[in-house]
């Protein structure tokens, strides 16, 4: 095998190499059945553990309270940009959305096909570099069903550092960037969601985590695979799920638990993001933080050098030195580097040692 | 390693072992990149060569005419139940569907949600264990935006041994069983949908082969994930795609055209089914088999022993022998024996062989 590169892709992004191991060993021998378990029925025996048990840990790790569900649906967050206001929204009612970048855009303009909607909040003044501060997020709790964040924006490099807390407003949040990074009062969120590929597992699940009660008025004649009941009335198991995005899923949440759960790795993310947050901000303007700092994300951070040739040079020696993904996202271009859950602390350590040093050649 | 049992389960189901090998082989270092396929961005060319390649692949192997798209979408055959009329039933025309079981009821009852339904042919006199003939099925061509047809019922037994032909009506069909099992005239179908878990690859993606000119005029404000042009225009990348699952049924498509492709397994299908309705028509009425021989599938074979403690012993015998999902679905009860693609030959010899032992130790 070559060495492993330093994988600071946005997602699908890196796994923990132990988890890849075991996935490789059980590949064709699943637990001695002689079979894998993309093999077998999503109704047996052995594949109803591994849901079960990646539920559970959903629940430990998080620790929900009662009254959540743990589900599993396809089509990614793009998918629940939809399903929220069809299942939620209804007439007479608004959607509230803070808009913090491109992922928060998608979810308001997906919204508008369904109902009417309301920016609480909007980041735009600052080019979407600062998050809004929680209070200036206003919505009127008469007419509002919810109010939707998206907990941090991969694009820009930018998360909430704290949460809003609305009376009577269910707040739901896209996670699909750093859930499970950090702990969070669960309790404090109506509904959860995330697509698996950035800190979960491979791309191909979301999971939802919501408050049973928040499901009593579901408008009938929804699609039935858009309708959130259809997972709570039947464990997630109405039709064939995505078995072995699921079981990689919960190989992660294993990794996760033996790592110190939500408190270890917030640890562990915090290290690693400083890292390169300081051979940004130590280095005199040489590199720049794109994201003002109360709104930085421990997951994706955004920078640039202070000259485009130098910042195309850098970039030639990170990929000819097994640095892979460093390139910005097209829509703001120069450096980002996505340090999500499974990202090693060594990848954080060798990238900030190879922008200290490029910085000394260049500076 | 065990000793790999016979597998019989209708879904998810067995795949090719030498497939398997080969993701085990590149599970941790896909072609010498030092990452797995899983760790990669969907927009990387690694990946982008296998989304491109099983496309290819598809089009190649069903010899599909000029003017065909190969989507790859999520959310099972469950999701084009709903998608198929909200994309395609207007107001004032009907979705007219051929009855012939459980999952053409299921895409009846889902239609029903978004316009007029006509059910165009039934087999529901003869309790579904035979498909309408063609001549029966009848269609309104003035009033008619599609006719949606089940080519193959899992839970049944049953199989289109031929397909209806209407002028200026759409043929659609959930080919989510017997997809690649056969060679088809694919100018014939206006959509071809399949669910990947039973002759395709793992779970987790749903492959639709559509002819372009059917989505001309599909209604504005649909959720995006679930309009067909969101995927035309995209080439299926609007979001991040179920990545594995469509690396697994690339591999599953290289390893169909090493076998003769469509041509090459219908003759090695035909034959391993043969070895076991043999078994059933050459016993006397101790087996028999459900669904009307002109009906019956290549792919699960329902049957029944003459005596209902014979049926229990036979199935206790065959698990303690290796024999996994003979169990009938339990809806119809007695067994099933689902002889996908991927199923052995070898694995259909022992299941004839011990059916005419334990006749012969029984009858």
């Amino acid at each position: 095998m070559r060495i492993r590169p330093y994988n600071f892709y946005a997602g699908p992004a890196a796994l923990p190499i132990e988890v890849l191991e075991q996935a490789q060993a059980e590949m064709i021998d699943y637990k001695g059945i002689g079979m894998s378990i993309m093999e077998i029925s999503h109704r047996s025996k052995e594949y109803e553990e591994i849901h079960n048990e990646a539920q559970q840990l959903f629940k430990e790790l998080l620790k929900l309270p009662a009254g959540y569900k743990v589900l599993f649906l396809q089509g990614g967050a793009s998918t629940q940009f939809s399903m929220i206001p069809m299942n939620f929204l209804s007439p007479g009612k608004t959607g509230n959305y803070v808009m913090t970048g491109a992922w928060a855009d998608k979810a308001i303009q997906e919204a508008r096909k369904f109902g009417e909607t309301v920016i609480a909040a909007s980041g735009e003044v600052n080019n979407y570099m600062e998050i809004p501060s929680i209070s200036d997020i206003q919505v009127n709790p008469q007419k509002a069903a919810y109010l939707h964040i998206t907990s941090n924006e991969t694009i820009n490099g930018s998360q909430f550092h704290s949460f809003p807390h609305m009376d009577h407003v269910p707040l739901i949040a896209d996670m699909s960037s750093d859930i499970l990074s950090r702990p969070i009062d669960a309790s404090q969120f109506a509904l959860i969601y995330a697509g698996a590929q950035k800190n979960l597992g491979p791309s191909g699940v979301t999971v939802v985590i919501l408050q049973e009660e928040i499901i009593r008025n579901i408008p009938a004649h929804l699609p039935a695979m858009l309708n959130y009941e259809t997972y709570t009335q039947h464990n997630s198991l109405f039709n064939t799920p995505p078995v072995y995005s699921i079981y990689m899923v919960n190989l992660v949440l294993k990794w996760i638990k033996q790592h110190g759960g939500l408190a270890g790795l917030e640890k562990r993310n915090t290290e690693k993001a400083k890292l390169i947050y300081d051979a940004i901000d130590q280095s005199g303007g040489f590199y720049t933080g794109m994201v003002k700092p109360n709104s930085r994300s421990l997951m994706n951070i955004t920078f640039k050098v202070h000259n485009e040739q130098l910042e195309k040079l850098l970039l030639q020696k990170a990929n000819a030195e097994h640095f892979i993904g460093l390139e910005g996202h097209r829509s703001v271009g120069h450096l980002r580097a996505s340090t999500y859950n499974a990202v090693p602390y060594e990848a954080c350590q060798a990238l900030a040692d190879l922008m200290i040093d490029f910085q000394k050649r260049n500076g």
